[in-house]
């Protein structure tokens, strides 16, 4: 266990004012489009979406590109948008053609103790978050830099927002180096880490928070795992034990710097429009949105791990691989 | 709140082999001696220790003494040894001579939530502290390299183990001036500071643990709370938020500048040595003891605050002013 205390170079360590959008977006050609709709139309009839691997689902052209992609994922920048991903489909269809594509990548994990495994990023009409129950991503306020709890995190476009709801993305490894630079002193607070609530998700028995360190260094390989941060403040109540002003300032650096204009990519997802983040590399946040009625923005996201993804000790990324289910209370 | 990333310099900033003894014991003289057996003999019969004050204890030659020791305490090394203290005097009297001198010097504060303003520090044969409601004091165990929640600390030794129950003195600033040298990535680790177990002294209705910061610097100035390592581990027990690899580390290092021979200060306290040490600048520790039938190590203890203390905001030293009384079960 040690700090990473040298600059990081390469592709991970970008600015946003690096980028073009034609940088990141890989546009779908016709025929990669029909080799997909192709595959959706080959799978044996109600086959479940969790059941079909990428040899039930073949794609001689687009695997390679597939290939091509993950490795800018784990290797490159962290991030790209898939374009003109056919999504003109009944739900069902939608999943298994989703699920046809990560079935190429890597291995999906379950989201919430519900096990879903691919689920809806859309206002739920739930409430906001005063109510413990309520997970951010059910609501359309804000959602502030985070990353999820797999390698990557997969969103699919199928409605955007009648206004707002912009995705903003920065490099998680730019605010390290930007963090080691000018506030050394500091680093050693978010490689312990912050405490955050399960938001009800926990399992009986179980403590209703765990802690998560920010950022790790195994192997020369700087990780990171920022998790949402109104959860810290919510687990404060439960623990008992307050946040301290230095954690404080820690959590509003590292905004800060996301934040930071020169250092973003803001991108409006469009219809069709599926993009991937490493969240080892890259935090990505959310302005809120409006819907108006009949128009709901929704979004399909997964979350997975790639086959070749870096090594973590247990513990650093705690529900890297799927949260546990929980019984339903009868 | 700030992290301090200036070496600091100054008497504070010690290693022990600066020193001779010579430099910190401060012998009575004969006529001094008389004096606090004069100003005994003048107390009001029955007098509480506790109501004594400095009019009631006069002090003409020794109290500028006193007052220089302060001053060293405050802005110097931050210990010292007074030798010579009359002890031969029953228990009421030894208490109530204490009492007066400390009285010349600060105010006092509770040590428990007994409220015991004067606590022997001997081994109560009340096992060891695999029972949570057993505090270190009350063993023969080793003490780690620790602060007390006051100001001052005052032991005053009365009788001196049969083997072992050396005093081991550090000097926190020197600790920080190495860490910011050789780790300064870790500070800030320091300023969030640990979770302690309040060993069943929690009032009703509060948590079992509390959080203090190690390190604070306020108006440029630095000051340390290092509380007992084993209250670490045990409060993980209660909050259920395991110590992180990170944080092990900061305090294995914290220790082991401590543990440096050149940086140490080791004393073995005779009967009627005084000892005074100034908790935000030194950590002092204990090595293990053996008494013999019918002779205990004992030492009487007082924690105190001085009159011109450096200030610190609420919650840095969350007992400096004493720690609550609780009420005990029926």
């Amino acid at each position: 266990m040690r700090i990473c205390t040298r600059r990081i170079t390469g592709p991970s360590a970008w600015v946003g004012a690096d980028f073009q959008p034609s940088d990141w977006v890989v546009t779908l050609e016709p025929a990669e489009r029909d080799e997909l709709l192709q595959a959706l139309r080959g799978l044996p009839a109600d086959r479940p979406p969790a059941q079909v691997t990428a040899a039930d689902f073949p794609l001689p052209r687009l695997a390679p590109k597939l290939a091509e992609l993950v490795r800018e994922l784990e290797f490159g920048r962290g991030f790209a948008v898939l374009r003109g991903v056919p999504i003109d489909l009944p739900p069902a269809e939608q999943y298994l053609l989703y699920w046809g594509i990560v079935a190429h990548m890597g291995t999906a994990v379950t989201q919430n103790a519900r096990g879903e495994l691919i689920s809806h990023v859309t206002d739920y009409g739930k409430g906001d978050l005063s109510d413990n129950a309520v997970r951010i991503y059910e609501t359309s306020a804000v959602v502030p830099f985070h990353t999820d709890s797999s390698d990557i995190t997969g969103l699919l476009c199928l409605r955007d927002a009648r206004e707002g709801g912009a995705s903003v993305l920065a490099s998680s490894t730019t605010i390290h180096n930007r963090l080691l630079e000018e506030h050394r002193e500091l680093l050693g607070v978010y490689y312990v880490g912050f405490v955050y609530d399960r938001r009800t998700e926990e399992e009986s028995g179980e403590a209703p928070y765990y802690r998560n360190p920010v950022y790790g260094y195994f192997g020369d390989v700087l990780s990171c795992r920022y998790y949402i941060r109104h959860y810290i403040e919510s687990a404060v109540r439960k623990s008992r034990i307050p946040l301290t002003d230095m954690e404080r300032l820690a959590l509003d650096l590292f905004e800060e710097i996301a934040h930071t204009e020169r250092n973003q990519v803001s991108m409006e997802l469009r219809p069709g429009d599926l993009q991937f983040v490493n969240n080892n590399v890259v935090v990505h946040s959310r302005t809120a949105f409006r819907d108006s009625p009949g128009h709901r923005r929704d979004l399909l996201r997964i979350w997975f791990n790639t086959p070749h993804a870096r090594k973590m000790p247990e513990g650093f990324a705690r529900f890297r691989f799927g949260m546990p289910l929980i019984a339903e209370n009868e």
